[in-house]
């Protein structure tokens, strides 16, 4: 079993988190790094989808993963596995990162070897769509079990996200969930959202999303 | 189309949270209401499990509903056509109702004419365990979709609810989810925990769970 390195962050007491966010996205830029936020519900399948993007990307980028969560190491285990460079970040009950927290993963993580830094969320569609962590890009996964009524009812975190991956479409068959219909919704809160249905238990769909995160790492590195 | 209230809450300025839970309970006591607090992930199945509840009790208990979302009113239209008298909380964009809130809320329904209140929390598995919203009993939703790790990932919620209903065992063929482990989850965090596997959507399991929640209302306006 690999070794899970568990760091217990605290809240800024900076009540200037938007300049927090500048700062760290600043250094990180200077650094060559690229800060990735997903964020999702319980269960949406954060992680299994970062599993299946870390084996699509591995062998094309250096990746690290900060696991943000309550207080258990099960997804940092997971993520263990995959071989890449990774460390659990301890909330303490914190619902959300805020950018100092974040600061204080990245340089838990260690991120001098990094191309690209994936921040794993706490799961929560309200409260992390509040705080900037100072991420290059802010991602979300919705799933299909969840229904495609979401970005009605939590439309800040449709509006701060660049990206929506609709997740488990596996099991489109067995629901009610009207893929025409989110993509709607989803566009009349954000109408530059990038939308990528996927299954990251079968696999389908997960080439468009990580060409397109690919792509954005590589901007973002070669841009001055 | 039923006409929807709306009600604007704000959070209490008061740190003394839990004194205001305890005032408001007992004011519910003298009154003879039972107050339901209940809450999951979004997407979990609330308001589909608060219909067929509503359904299922509307002929035994005279029914209440107030739906807090944090700007929408979607789930409020669905219960306003179940018949009962309902009320839109819109929080702001606060991710959880604590007493005070959850008080104005009980004040904009009026429970004169009420045996059993239910609020339907924000869906969030985080903010909403941390707030005694005054309610006489907890419960959660988990939805078989969500996995059965939940437990592991949000101790506090799992810890303060009296009842967990796991939702949607229809689409338990198609998903990893081993119902004995959630148990086994559950119940090592809160021993106490009463659990009641149903499918909202087919109606399976429901009578087992209203016959409980039944029989609490019955015990609170018995009780002394």
């Amino acid at each position: 079993m690999a070794d899970i390195r568990v760091l217990e962050i605290k809240e800024s007491v900076f009540a200037d988190n938007d300049r927090q966010a500048d700062a760290l996205r600043k250094e990180l830029k200077e650094k060559g790094v690229f800060l990735l936020n997903l964020m999702s519900s319980p269960g949406a399948g954060k992680t299994t989808t970062l599993v299946k993007t870390i084996e699509t990307l591995k062998d094309s980028l250096r990746i690290g993963v900060m696991e943000a969560d309550i207080d258990s190491d099960v997804d940092a285990r997971t993520i263990a596995h995959t071989g890449v460079k990774s460390i659990q970040l301890h909330t303490g009950g914190m619902c959300h990162l805020d950018a100092t927290m974040t600061g204080q993963g990245i340089r838990g993580l260690g991120v001098e070897d990094i191309d690209l830094a994936i921040l794993e969320n706490v799961g929560n569609l309200v409260c992390p769509a509040e705080f900037d962590t100072g991420a290059v890009k802010n991602v979300m996964i919705l799933s299909v079990p969840e229904g495609h009524d979401k970005p009605l009812k939590y439309p800040l975190m449709f509006q701060v996200c660049d990206a929506v991956l609709i997740n488990k479409t596996d099991v489109l068959p067995y629901f009610d969930f009207d893929m025409d219909l989110v993509k709607t919704y989803i566009h009349q809160r954000n109408p530059q959202a990038e939308i990528f249905p996927v299954s990251a238990k079968t696999g389908e769909g997960i080439t468009a999303w990580t060409d397109w995160l690919y792509n954005q790492v590589k901007i973002w590195k070669e841009e001055k």
